[in-house]
């Protein structure tokens, strides 16, 4: 008689996204001559840039005829795209990765979940407090968190390192020891970021307690200040423990077309076993590649004009975010993020909870936000808005948000 | 001190095709001016069809407008290709699907890994002997498979059916009751097929035992023969033990292209819980869809040009097929497969084992082909072909056989 993963069974209730969906769903339906505007989910609103379009026509074109049809690809990524990374992501920054240390994937959510996979069931978490739930989720998924406490909103084995306004929305060394530490910066909600000495002391602690840090840098591109680091690899020594996850999405709007990339320097090493092996043998294993068609379009980001391209559409949403910023600061609200991200943080007013605030836009300003604390208990009380709207709709939005 | 999943460091060796890989390019460096013809991996040799193309080229023009961009794609993939799933795949073979009952995937061999997640780590399988690597070495990863046994070729709890010359190279029903059986049909790598009545045999033994059956119908585009299911949901009680993994690789040319479906019927439940519920999670948590582009691609070949075109491409393959199967027999060679599959499977002359005769082709023959006991050790002396080449490679290679 089979057996379910019955982890599965401890996730409370569903994913948060799906939850939004449903609620606007309904509103929408209830009130079919509402124009509802969606600062919520992450999703992007400008279209692909010319350059990769140009690319996909020209990549579609090939898969038309024998001589240039591409069929399964290099189980690690194309090449022509692994040394574009390396060469742009990496080395102008003056730091050196192989492009066999680079692995790319159909996206960082995929590979966010999938890397837990190259690690014991036996290993204690730490994550920061809000987060981005996937961390959570996909090692409650494999039985890594213990047990769901409904009372606390938190689970019995992870470490949570709370980000709130006394830490400045970033988290502090925790007072437990953990095996993997769950770093994002630019942060996902909150928007805040550190600087290159703060990430530093993270690596120093991660290698003097022998952990892995799990570096999630998919907002990286937002980044506008000088002296926040741009990849883990800029500390020094991080290359002997952590593990960083990019992605297309929010620097070249890939959101619907999928494709991120995964770094694991061979230096990083438990006992003899490189972790380069562990994630090439299971990406080899259980993954069959991007498409050639989406690893030329990524190609086409790292030319000349797609740099120029990519850096108007991050330019137009941290506009975005501006106007986000001023018009709430105008309108009385604490808020935080926005500078180095798309994403802005926001108390919630009256004391309302974050449902109560998210019901509220829904209602009576027809903006659709997340609720702070659907990215854990710390996030209670605030609120996170995007900067992926279109320029009209986040100005249109902050006049019904002012007016409410 | 974080600890690795040391599961991975029970795998022997690398994955089969990365080994064959590397054995050829070795050759090729060594023998520049041989050419060499592969007949081993499965992967195509026809472009895309035009239709298929052409759905492309549109969905790249609708991602640049904003009007028409697409950004994250529906949880389960779009609906537009589901219903042509249902409407084409089963409702046409007088099965009901419902569309929240196919989950749309970047292909069978991520799913067919993946699919293990929703497991406990508590189940013994079952898998064929000879068998896909994927389906042993992804559950040997999540720690279901017990020690491998050098010695044998096998892992310590699997347990293996063999399907040898005395089974018609299929498996029979195993003594020792598995929780989890794996099996696909046309096989992958014997090319053998079972008829409906033996695999409603399968379903009801399932259903008897209370075991989950994953079914690989990858290569259900090459049935030719009468009474073969489709689908293993035209046998009656499947839609409460079987899982079924689809994939457009062979059937459309995808393998570079990546998009594959799973179904998992509502009534598949273990106790009060819905595997379908377990797998919406799965992957809503652990996956961002496929892209909208390559989703456009597939729901083409459902199109009455696309399933003319893609007809016409199975049709050049099986007629490779038919080459490959004349051709050795009439070399003397002792053949199967290749009438409801794309694969050929041969016994090696002279008693050589899998891998002298793998030699021994690519060195005088420059031919590549699989050696069965990649597969497992009951392919020991058996040896792959695949149909997949052009033809003029196909007949080049088998002259060149015929002449060894």
């Amino acid at each position: 008689m089979y057996k379910i993963n019955d982890n599965y069974l401890k996730l409370p209730g569903s994913y948060l996204f799906s939850t939004i969906g449903k609620k606007v769903r309904a509103y929408k339906a209830a009130n079919p001559d509402r124009n509802v505007i969606s600062l919520g989910i992450g999703d992007v609103a400008l279209p692909l840039a010319p350059v990769v379009i140009d690319a996909m026509h020209g990549a579609v074109d090939e898969m038309s005829k024998a001589e240039t049809f591409k069929g399964y690809a290099p189980d690690l990524g194309y090449e022509f795209l692994r040394q574009a990374i390396a060469d742009n992501d990496y080395k102008a920054r003056g730091v050196d990765i192989a492009i066999d240390e680079i692995f790319i994937s159909d996206g960082a959510k995929s590979d966010s979940g999938n890397i837990g996979d190259i690690f014991s069931v036996d290993n204690k978490i730490a994550v920061c407090d809000p987060v981005y739930p996937v961390y959570v989720d996909t090692n409650a998924m494999s039985g890594r968190t213990g047990d769901y406490i409904e009372e606390t909103q938190r689970w019995s084995n992870v470490i949570y390192m709370p980000c709130t306004k006394d830490t400045n929305f970033a988290p502090e060394i925790p007072n437990e020891e953990p095996d993997i530490i769950y770093l994002c910066f630019p942060n996902n909600p909150t928007g805040s970021t550190i600087t290159k000495d703060e990430l530093q002391k993270w690596v120093d602690y991660a290698i003097k307690i022998g952990a892995v840090i799990i570096y999630d840098a998919a907002y990286e591109a937002y980044i506008s200040e000088e002296n926040v680091p741009h990849t883990i690899y800029e500390c020094e020594g991080a290359k002997s423990c952590a593990i960083e996850l990019r992605s297309f999405s929010k620097n070249a709007g890939f959101t619907g077309t999928r494709l991120g990339f995964t770094v694991i320097p061979k230096e990083l090493k438990s006992g003899d076993v490189s972790l380069n092996s562990l994630w090439a043998r299971r990406h080899g294993t259980k993954f069959n590649g991007a498409p050639y068609i989406i690893q030329k379009a990524g190609a086409a980001i790292y030319t000349e004009e797609g740099k120029k391209q990519t850096a108007e559409q991050v330019a137009y949403y941290m506009n975005n975010a501006r106007v986000i910023r001023e018009s709430l600061t105008e309108a009385g609200y604490s808020v935080s993020g926005g500078v180095n991200a798309p994403y802005i943080w926001l108390k919630t007013p009256d004391n309302m909870t974050s449902w109560e605030f998210f019901d509220l836009l829904l209602e009576k300003a027809n903006v659709v936000g997340t609720p702070g604390s659907g990215f854990g208990p710390s996030g209670e009380g605030y609120f996170r808005l995007t900067a992926f709207g279109s320029y009209e709709n986040t100005l249109k939005a902050l006049e019904k948000i002012k007016a409410l």
